[in-house]
C-alpha cells in the first residue's frame, strides 16, 4: 500500500494531464486554473478508501479526479462577487477575478459538467450517484451559509464540508466495487472527516469553530473528531493503516 | 402511441411533482420557479422517442425531467447580470431578478445537480452520460456566445442548442434500452432538432438567423431543416408517427 503522500502525488498527475472535453475550446484555461495548487485531500482519502478495500488505487482515480473538481466548482462559485466576493484563493487571483465573472460562473458549471462525465467512465452508477447527493448537500449548505439561515454550525459544516469528505469514501468504496451491505463501518468513518477537516481550517485561519469555541476549546473539538474517526477506522474489517495516517495528518496539519 | 401534448402533459405533471432533494432547503422554491412555465419540448421528444423505440414512456419520465432541468439550469445562468443580463424570461422576472443573483447561482448549480441524479435514477449510467456530454457543448456554446468568438452560426448553435436536442433522442434511447449499435439513424435524426428549433426560434423572436438571412431566408432555412429531419426520421425502423407530428410541430409553431 502506497503512502498518503505517494497518493496525492498520483492524483495531483492524473488531475494535470486530464483530457478536458474539446466542446469547451478555450474555457479549458479557466478549468485548469481552478483545479491547480489543492491539496488534493479528497482525491486522497479516496484513493486510500480503494486501496484499503482491496483494489488498486488506479482504479479510483477518475472519482478521485471528479471529486477535485466538484471541490473546485465549489470554490470558483463561491468566490463570486454575489457570493464572498473573494478575489484570492490559494494565494493568487481566484478565477473570477483573473477570468472575469462570466468566465468564472461558465468555468464552476463547466468543472461540475467535467466531474460527472469523469465519474460515468464507470459501468456501473455509483460513483456519480455519491457525487450527486454531495455535491445537492454542498449547494444546500451554501445556501444556509449565504442567507445566514443555518440552525447551528454543525448541520452548516456537515453540508458544506462533510458531504463531499463522506463522498469521498463512498466513491472509493464504489470504485472498488465494495457491496453495500458491507459499507456501512466505512461510511461511518467518512462521516466523521468533514467535521475533523473544519476545525482544524478554523483553527488555521482563526475563524469559525476558533472563534465560537477559542482556540483550545477548538484544538479540544478537533482532538475529539481526530478520536471519532480513528474508532470508526478500527471497526473497519480491513487493513486500515494509511487512513489512520491519514486521519493522523488531518488532525495535526499546519497548513 | 400517445399525442406530443399528451406527453408534454405527462413531462409537465412530473416535473410540477418532482421531489427535490431535502437537503437544499428553501432554496428549492428557486428551482421549481426556474422549471414552471417551459415548452417542455426536450422532455416530450424523449418521452416519444422512447416510446417510438417501444418503452412505456413512463419509463423515460425520469430521463426526461432531467433534460428540463438541464435546459433550466442554463436559462437561469445565461440569465444573470454577468452573462446575458435579462431580468425577464418567459414574461416574468428572471431567477436571479426574482431572487438575487447569489441564489441565482446556487439555484442552476442546483438545477444540474438534481437533473444529474434523476438521470442516475436509471440502472446504467447511460442517460446521464448523455447529459453530461450535452451539458458540456452547451457550455462550451455559451463560452463562445459570451466572448463572442463563435467561428460561424451553426457552430455556435450545435453547441448552444444542438446538443440537449440531441440529448433528447439519445436519452430516449438510453431509457429504451435501444442497442448502441441500433442508435445510428435515431441519432441522425437528432442531430437535425436543434437547428430546426433555433432557426424557428429567430424568426420569432427576430434576431440570429432572422438578422443573417432576412425572414424568408431564415424561413427557407427552417424549410430545409425540417426537410432534412423528416428523412432521418424516414429511415429510422420504427413507427415514428409521433416523432414526425413533433418535427411538423416545431416547423410551424408560433410560440
Amino acid at each position: 500500500m502506497r503512502s498518503p503522500d505517494e497518493l496525492r502525488a498520483l492524483a495531483e498527475a492524473y488531475v494535470g494531464d486530464l483530457a478536458l472535453t474539446p466542446e469547451l475550446g478555450a474555457l479549458q484555461e479557466s478549468l485548469r486554473y481552478a483545479t491547480a495548487g489543492g491539496k488534493r485531500v479528497r482525491a486522497t482519502i479516496c484513493l486510500a478508501t480503494a486501496e484499503a478495500a482491496g483494489a488498486e488505487a488506479e482504479r479510483a482515480l477518475p472519482a478521485a479526479a471528479a471529486l477535485e473538481l466538484v471541490h473546485a466548482f465549489s470554490l470558483v462559485h463561491d468566490d463570486l462577487p454575489a457570493l464572498d466576493d473573494d478575489r484570492e484563493r490559494r494565494g493568487r487571483a481566484s478565477t473570477w477575478a483573473r477570468f472575469g465573472e462570466a468566465i468564472g460562473i461558465l468555468a464552476g458549471d463547466a468543472l461540475l459538467a467535467e466531474a460527472f462525465r469523469l465519474a460515468l467512465t464507470y459501468p456501473t452508477p455509483a460513483v456519480a450517484r455519491e457525487l450527486a447527493q454531495a455535491t445537492l448537500g454542498m449547494i444546500g449548505g451554501q445556501y444556509l451559509d449565504v442567507t445566514g439561515t443555518a440552525p447551528d454550525e454543525p448541520t452548516l459544516h456537515r453540508l458544506k464540508t462533510g458531504c463531499l469528505f463522506a463522498a469521498s469514501v463512498g466513491c472509493g468504496l464504489a470504485a472498488a466495487d465494495v457491496p453495500d451491505r458491507e459499507q456501512a463501518p466505512w461510511r461511518a468513518f467518512g462521516d466523521e472527516l468533514g467535521l475533523l477537516f473544519q476545525i482544524v481550517d478554523d483553527i488555521l485561519d482563526g475563524d469559525g469553530y476558533a472563534l465560537s469555541h477559542g482556540a483550545d476549546g477548538a484544538r479540544r473539538l478537533a482532538d475529539e473528531a481526530a478520536d471519532r474517526a480513528r474508532e470508526r477506522l478500527a471497526a473497519v474489517p480491513a487493513d486500515t493503516a494509511i487512513l489512520l495516517e491519514i486521519v493522523d495528518g488531518l488532525a495535526t496539519r499546519t497548513a
